[in-house]
């Protein structure tokens, strides 16, 4: 994989909403929620279809942000229809540790898998995959993730088979891993944007394409269960023809 | 009303996605497409329901836009809901002419309607109202609205009961308009924002503020009858805590 060049300026831009580089010891990770979307919120033109929205410069930034986090977090979904690499691209960075959250165990990943062979080409880590406690895990694929260096992680469920965030963030936490950038896709966005889960999210970076997807699309809106989400603290940074959001959700 | 104060930087940002000032005889008149949404691309929180978005400096903003056209469009569905004063509060500028869809003769307003008000007290202008070949008009709100300067435009309607945009325009450019700023509500947004209509729409103006007012609002999202509809020559202006886009579609 070719290697992306940082623009000198972008850190100064983000640095304020990103993990602290040194801070005093906390309960839970810090919790980036990041994604791109249409002007009409949508993700993707529909659920497992891979939609180019955002310009090389978001990709830039979004690898940027990755090498800033401990983890990286997505939806099983967003592994399935992506296949993703999770890893930070730009030179001499560190990738974080991917977390694949798939209660239902329905991620059936081979050892070609993007992400897998980044880990053994040693430009990225194995993922964590979090599985829920009533999933009967192959041990074949067990083998091949725990030879890369990645592993299941057993949590438990709630009635509708969905894991609690903050046992989520319990969990990263045991891990070590003491920061998390939430990727996507459309289920776990909008599941961490809804009161009380969004009290979880300690900074949010939107990246907004010039481009309406239509209807049908896979769109964030969180479920209304109290007031609109409203940002604070706002920063709009435009980005070649898309602009990024960064703000913090107000209490 | 109290007027607007208008910042001195605001006509420079926004000239080169106006109406030209001088400009060849046109078989249509202008279209200029403006309206606010959350992140979520949602006007407001239901049908009906009048909502606040976007700050005070996109307030001023709006107020400008109206200024620099001939006139303003709205369905009837934003005129039942927001009771619209449709003028323009900047000290010493021109109100446009409110034009209000209403191709089945529902909007049943008083002389207490606002933008009679306001045509009373000189700060505005009555409204032309277009409604379809097969309604019924009041004749005493017929009395009222002609004695304010405002008329009906009796039109044809489609199968569906709907005007078509070309017929729309063509009487607007008898009317001697030759700008319109379209600026709501859902239905009238995204029925220009689909192909072929959008083909009407010169330029696009939309704020968009740094909230989600969640699942069940009323949403701009074009139906999907091509490709995604792409804005080019894209620029992002932040108002306060909001961001406008100014852009064209893409051909």
């Amino acid at each position: 994989m070719s290697s992306l060049p940082l623009p000198p300026s972008l850190p100064a831009l983000f640095t304020p909403h990103l993990p602290p580089s040194s801070s005093p010891p906390s309960s839970r990770p810090f919790l980036t929620l990041t994604f791109a979307t249409s002007l009409d919120s949508s993700l993707s033109l529909a659920p497992g279809v891979r939609t180019t929205l955002s310009g090389p410069a978001s990709k830039t930034m979004t690898h940027y942000l990755r090498s800033q986090h401990a983890s990286i977090l997505i939806g099983v979904g967003t592994a399935l229809a992506d296949d993703p690499g999770l890893n930070c691209r730009i030179a001499g960075c560190a990738s974080p540790r991917p977390i694949v959250l798939d209660p239902r165990g329905r991620w059936g990943f081979t050892e070609d898998a993007k992400v897998l062979q980044l880990a053994r080409a040693g430009e990225g880590k194995a993922p964590f995959v979090f599985v829920g406690g009533g999933v009967e895990i192959d041990e074949g694929r067990r083998a091949v993730l725990e030879r890369h260096g990645g592993k299941y992680v057993v949590m438990g469920t709630d009635e509708r088979g969905r894991f609690a965030w903050v046992d989520v963030l319990a969990a990263i936490q045991r891990e070590g891993l003491g920061s998390v950038m939430v990727e996507g896709g459309g289920e776990v966005i909008n599941s961490l944007l809804r009161a009380p889960e969004n009290e979880l999210v300690d900074s949010v970076i939107v990246t907004i394409a010039p481009t309406w997807l239509g209807q049908g699309g896979v769109v964030v809106s969180p479920e209304r269960t109290g007031e609109p989400v409203r940002l604070t603290g706002v920063e709009w940074h435009p980005l070649g023809e898309d602009i990024v959001l960064c703000g913090k959700i107000l209490r």
